[in-house]
């Protein structure tokens, strides 16, 4: 079997017609847009938030779902064609994919942050098509070679993990820092071994269930914090006495949106300390400006990620820094993908992963 | 005369006893504590909001008035006397005044930091005395030498001058930028001045007071916005209209303290941009956190003053690029103290000094 | 007169075929290579070192004349054709020609440090031809639209002017800082203006050349220095004595390439300050490691310009914050432009200009 | 037995007089010298290369011995008397020993970075004693308890260990970062080390001596490279291709002070890499100038350590992350230690630490 955009019968998508209203059905497949171009026949795609909150409610911000649309982002597949610029990239090649794709001309992509472009084509964002198909076309250089320790099933981890590099760079976490990390969902997990491979000397994960935070010790952490409904000021006064941090802490990072925990975070954070919004939550919160004001905090936002990140992800599990086949709670076939929405909406397990609708079948590779 | 401890007619102090109660009282003379300390006559000392605060509310955070305090600490003075390990000062030298003295020895002032200094000193914040009095003791590398052309008037407004150079310092302002400023009080105003040393392009002076913008375009602001009543989402794009920001100011510093203005703030700053706290408010606001995740915000508490700032703000003045001449007021003397409280507690003018209870006694200068 | 690529006889190049010999030929007239593009009509080109150097010696390090190739790079121009996909620019705008064409895919131009692109195109670098021509194509975001009140001579300065903001980054000028800048050649001379636009208090010009340094004194800088035969330790203490410099330069910057320059540098910068290496000169040098090991100087090479560069230039130019009309010795027309280089050569005036060959036609501006 | 200063018996001390000429006398027993002070018992100091070249050459640069100097300052030891201003330490407390005191009032101080202090008071740096001797008073927050777990004798290592940070930390190593250190001396394998907590991924460590290589592989490095007599750029053609480093470093140490090794850095670091100086060698050298401007290369020196240092590298020792054991070659008594200078500059073993002549003895300890 070879790559040809005349069959149409092997570009199986999954897709979201109107919210909890989705199809499976063939779509035309890809074509190089231009010769630096390669396809990618999609092997394994995980879920993300993202994509549960597209489903369930149809948009996220300013971005509305407005006709149907192809769901997914997290993905790593297999080079089926390549474009007759392409230098470093075969077919065969196994590869984590990058799914969004800059302008490279705007200045936010000439001076290095196109995670700010002002014209971004990212996947499963309206309106562009996301990677629950059965292939996909993009850019050489956002598709990044596995090595061959690396599986396609841990390639598709590479997204999240490229968002926790991005959040915990942001941070500017060095060695022998304390960190605190709110939530211990996929990213914050995440969040806890980046700042692991980064050195931290502390890490503290927060989360208000008790099983989370015990696997976040397992994981990565070296500190568990339940927070209880007191004050943020109290929360936080706990946790540094639980922690033994008597400045507060160095870092702290939001992967959770919570406005409590925000609030704590502020109020945990050392002077002169970071503080790293990370998860979505509500647009506004009430927000304890003057301690950021009086100990000078900086906060900071983090927003998908930018020039380096997934290199640096794919190096820390290529090398063993960062374990992300522990958070894969369940493999289901393309066909099972609704079910796994509904299981991850119900908050059932940290990651799942799809295969995609030609995983398994050889097409060159 | 000269400097004698022992007469003690000469250090008439302006001394808060609870919120609205005054008194004049002559105190003790200050002796020097360490061989690298002088003592400071002093002679001219400017109204702080701060001052105004604790004289109306005798608190400030936790910061609260327990006993009787000497209010004052934006001053300027002549070297009586030095200390036996002193370099670099002379008996009569004209010195603008630091009034916080750090630690030295704790991991903030080790590492450059030493406002955030976990034991600071500082004048007129409980339980320490402030410069509203006849003579100040202080270390050497505190006191900072005026240039001869440079007034004590002038000197006495290094200190908010000093503040301002912080405020941009950490908004990290650089040619050609845009900086949009929150407030056209003392240090709203002289952000406007020192960002425009700083090279910045576009100075939009932001205020609710149609006369404090209009003195603010004739000061140093390139623009004046007067916002509304709609939402701050609304007054954030008419501003970037007028100003013609189309992707939003580089840099937002907040002089104000305004929840309205930070929220403002926060929908006017650029992808990528900076945001700068430095108006005092209240502890907690309702604020647009999604902006700052989102856009990867860079927002920032900026506290007093540190390493390099006086010099800096001294440099400005002397050369000519900051004018701190057009923000005095009114020049009273320290029997008129108190009145000159309750006009800046009304809001009226700008920058009130009070001329010390020696001024224009010879005292070896 | 319209611009069509058919008609051939109105696109006269200045061709280097080897060292020291010039033809004028007409040459194909580009056409555009991507929708993004746009064909600029060559106003005015500057001679730039590097131009004489190909003309003289057929080399730059390992760039190496093997064919023949058009000179040039300094230039602004007309735009007479725009691509399908050209926003921000239309037939008729003048414009600074940015003259390097990064890949915009390699990782360091994913990263925002596109001067330091693996697969540049450079014009006037062997093997890409540069811009002493009739029209030239480029990449809409590399063409920078003019103010009106900015003359094309002056934006064929934009070049040579980016350059200096680049050393002038790479230093991180801040105000009040004091900078040393060896050599008083055009780079030399605009790095001077461009760090008083940053605001350094000190500037101090040197060069060998007494009548130089005289025009930097009345152009943009504080200080002259002239260095005699001693060694560069005697010139660097000599220099930090006259211009009262007590712990050295906070930043040195060579636009000399001269072995002695560059030793007296690392003298002069203070601890903790920087060395800044703008300027071409011998490959290997004797180097004074001990002052830079024991002061922790950071010395940084600077290479042509990358993002914001040019945009910055214009702004100081068209804010009057630097003049750069005073540095034009003489404007020559296209026929006259092998004399030109020859005066160049021979160390006469600063900056010479050449009119393109259809400067003055019209041609849809 | 308690600390007296009375009895001045126990205070023998190992003093150079005269390059090649030791003497072992009891000197006067140190006091406080203010109420943050403590006085500390040595129980091991390392032999440091610079002690050894003061031995044998009597100066280091400017330093120069003029008097009879105590030698040593790489020292561990324990608190036997506190000042009454001590917060942090009690008698008893184990101790590494940072050897030099700052002034705190300089510039340099003030700005964080106080190992560039004007008025540096450094142990066995003319005219200031070291720490081979019984007793040594220092300020508290120059002392640094160790963890129970950590011994004097790894205390003793972590002065070389805190150099190393600092070149690091100059350096800015990052997670997934190639770094190569010249030299496998004990800064150049710490280095390694460090370099390796701090998440590099590519360790290249460079001698000339085979059995030094050897030994860092073992310890930290994950490449070793061995130069041959051909041109620094051969060889670093070489070490590239080796270590499949397609763009060069990210990243080089120089810890080796060799003028070969310095040209072979600059030709191994990447476009836009970094390269400190850390070892100490000939004063000016023949330096590849246009390699670090064209690639806009950062170079650095590094300098002893400062602010956060210490404390990161005890934190090294205490979680594992760097194994200082490793490197201890002997341990000898006091009475031994001109042997072991004699053994260290034949250049035998890694590290030699010598006992105290007051180690075993129970003083409060």
């Amino acid at each position: 079997m070879t790559y040809s955009p005349q069959t149409t019968n092997d570009n199986l998508s999954f897709i979201l017609n109107k919210p909890h209203e989705i199809s499976f059905a063939q779509q035309p497949k890809p074509t190089l847009g231009s010769p630096h171009d390669v396809i990618v026949k999609i092997n394994y795609t995980g879920i993300c938030g993202s994509d549960v909150h597209y489903w369930d409610r149809g948009a996220i911000g300013s971005f509305i779902l407005k006709e149907p649309m192809v769901l997914g982002h997290e993905s790593a597949g297999t080079i089926v064609v390549i474009g007759s610029a392409v230098k470093n990239l075969q077919i065969g090649d196994r590869v984590a994919l990058e799914p969004g794709t800059p302008c490279r001309r705007c200045e936010f992509c000439l001076a290095g942050h196109y995670n700010l472009c002002l014209d971004m084509r990212f996947a499963a964002t309206p309106p562009y098509g996301g990677t629950l198909t059965g292939f996909y076309v993009a850019p050489e250089d956002f598709c990044y070679k596995l090595p061959s320790h690396v599986t396609q099933q841990e390639g598709a981890l590479i997204e999240p993990l490229a968002v926790a590099v991005h959040v915990v760079k942001q941070a500017e976490i060095r060695p022998g820092q304390s960190v605190v990390i709110m939530g211990a969902g996929p990213v914050g997990l995440l969040c806890c071994a980046v700042a692991k491979a980064y050195g931290a000397s502390k890490i503290i994960s927060v989360d208000i269930q008790s099983d989370r935070v015990k696997f976040a010790i397992d994981y990565a952490a070296t500190h568990a914090f339940l927070p209880d409904s007191s004050s943020p000021e109290a929360n936080a006064a706990r946790l540094c006495k639980e922690a033994n941090l008597s400045n507060g802490a160095d870092a702290v990072i939001d992967a959770s949106g919570a406005e409590s925990s925000i609030q704590t975070s502020l109020h945990t954070v050392s002077r002169g300390g970071t503080f790293v919004q990370a998860g979505m939550g509500k647009s506004n919160i009430n927000f304890p400006i003057m301690a950021l004001c009086l100990k000078e905090v900086t906060a900071k936002g983090s927003f998908r990620y930018s020039s380096g990140d997934y290199k640096l992800a794919i190096e820390l599990v290529a090398t063993g820094k960062v374990n992300v086949k522990k958070l894969i709670t369940n493999v289901v076939s393309f066909k099972e993908a609704e079910q796994a929405f509904k299981d991850v909406k119900e908050g059932k397990g940290i990651k799942y992963l799809i295969a995609g609708p030609n995983e398994g079948k050889l097409l060159a590779d």
